[in-house]
């Protein structure tokens, strides 16, 4: 193995939509692991929305990466070298190794994995983060009972494909938003969705809003909220009352300086008002706080990836330079699938 | 008793703040209970914030008031005929007779009040529908530990004057808010408050978010929502992690038609990202679904009203002629505790 490594800096906080200029490609050398301490070499990085919210200087629920910094990013390889008991040499661990070839951690921030069921992609996607808070989201916050309807954007992402697998698992109409006409035939034939819009066809949040009412002929009782933004606004009348609003993400956005943009129609007040009115139930949450009950999900998830009962679909791009091009793309709903970046 | 009452109708709908000319005081025939029914002579009745948004033709979670139709309102007073068994006269009933000096109801929509321990009025507000409000909002939504601390605003009304009591008997910080030095008084001396804020003091939500920092220096985690507007632009930003909003009403938004008014600082996706960052819980309620939970409220709060161990205060309108005027003066503010019309 070479003694240098290499990572993605974060150059520049951006304005907006990231672009190339905000990140550095660069070697550095290997990190010697320390006192129980354990060296991974990454094969698969994991590309997620949470990232671009790491890029601003704003006060949010984890401290932004600093000027310079490494990219911040979830990663799994195999391990080689450990100063742990835990690890051995070949071992494959999860953990958060940012974006780069090779990353130091203590072995207790990391996660052994089992590549003998299923592929060791699956910890960075379906049965890793993304699915966690699917499932997390969905059972717990928004708490399904058969005969209900869902919705849930991005549809065919590991956040969203999880959480309509879950619900048709249990009963419920699952409505997908996606993208793209080829992303909602993959959320309908592939992951189980009764039926998907493409919010590209729609012109306005209003039309949305007539389109997802068609679909959902008694009302939404629980929206997965994962982008804000069109969706949401289009969403919200149709809520049900004793709804239930699950929030992880808001993509659409992340970019929005300001935040006031893209917003003309959803008003604080009025947010304020149908929560009010419909007497619904608004979470916020932030999957880091609930690993607890992450060996309840993988216990209930992992058997049925094995089994092909839970379905999962991967876009992975090749080489760790070509990081920022694949986020930047994600961003934009270019991916098909769970976005990873294939390191090694 | 005389063959006529009166009763107070929505001649028009308000655009804006309810005026005068909104309402009509005419004279009726008194109606006839029929078969299981019960004519009660209004002693007392309510007047509440609620009221206004039945004025509105809007979708809300109860039906407007039609024109014409006699304003809504829950009143407290004496059985003077019954074709029921379960009421005979000399009995005190409260139910919902509008705005008027006489109703019927239906045997099974009324409640006895037991007048030896409290006074009538009582069920009207500390012991009726505003403090049952306030009580399952915090108790049940808020889900209060002690240690923590509570904002509530319109601290000496009937709703804030319950939480803060409540508060305070957990062991909470608890910090009201009121729109003048003599209800900031009140609010503190008669209710217990630990302090309690002026807004119209503050020209800005700017500068009574820095006042609200000042006096929860270990945050908010309760906010108990019931104004909207600069109250809650100054809240938010203070809002711990994890805290907890329920919604009972949005008094401050009530007049604005398009909603969209009076909250520049407060877009939704700055309301929906603090909701996500914050890991806020939001929750909207209607007391009205929440009946099932009265009776433990009662058995709880009303021996604590009988020994003066929870206050009140009640601002006493008189005639039902002045109930129009005394509802508008209540919706900007110029009662001092719960507001009634003492009908008789």
């Amino acid at each position: 193995m070479s003694d240098k490594m290499y990572r993605v800096a974060l150059a520049s906080r951006p304005d907006g939509a990231p672009v190339p200029a905000n990140f550095s490609y660069e070697a550095a050398d290997i990190p010697t692991p320390g006192e129980g301490e354990v060296l991974v070499r990454v094969h698969y990085m994991s590309l997620d929305p949470y990232m671009r919210g790491r890029m601003d200087d704003a006060e949010s629920y984890a401290a932004p990466v600093p000027l310079g910094g490494t990219m911040e990013a979830g990663g799994v390889g195999e391990v080689i070298a450990s100063n742990s008991p835990d690890f051995e040499p070949g071992d494959f661990a999860f953990g958060m190794f940012g974006w780069a070839t090779h990353g130091v951690q203590p072995a207790k921030m990391l996660r052994k994995v089992d590549q003998t069921q299923v592929p060791i992609t699956t910890s960075l996607g379906v049965l890793g983060m993304p699915g966690f808070t699917g499932w997390y989201g969905f059972t717990q916050i928004g708490k399904p009972k058969a005969g209900e309807t869902l919705v849930v954007a991005a549809a065919t992402g590991p956040v969203g494909s999880m959480v309509g697998q879950v619900a048709k698992s249990l009963g419920l109409r699952a409505v997908g938003i996606a993208g793209g006409a080829d992303k909602c035939k993959l959320a309908v034939e592939k992951f189980g969705f009764d039926a998907c819009l493409d919010h590209r066809a729609y012109g306005s949040a209003k039309d949305l809003r007539a389109a997802l009412k068609a679909e959902c002929p008694d009302g939404i009782d629980i929206y997965f909220e994962n982008v804000g933004g069109m969706v949401l606004e289009a969403v919200l009348p149709n809520m049900n009352r004793f709804g239930r609003i699950p929030i992880c993400g808001i993509i659409a956005w992340y970019d929005a300086g300001g935040l006031g943009e893209g917003a003309q129609g959803l008003s604080g007040p009025k947010i304020w008002r149908t929560i009010l009115v419909k007497h619904l139930l608004v979470n916020g949450f932030i999957i880091s706080n609930h690993w607890n009950l992450y060996n309840q999900f993988l216990s209930e998830i992992a058997p049925k990836v094995a089994s092909g009962e839970v379905a999962y679909v991967e876009d992975v791009a090749e080489g760790l330079e070509n990081a920022p091009a694949a986020f930047m793309s994600m961003l934009k709903g270019g991916n098909m699938g769970k976005q990873i970046v294939k390191v090694i």
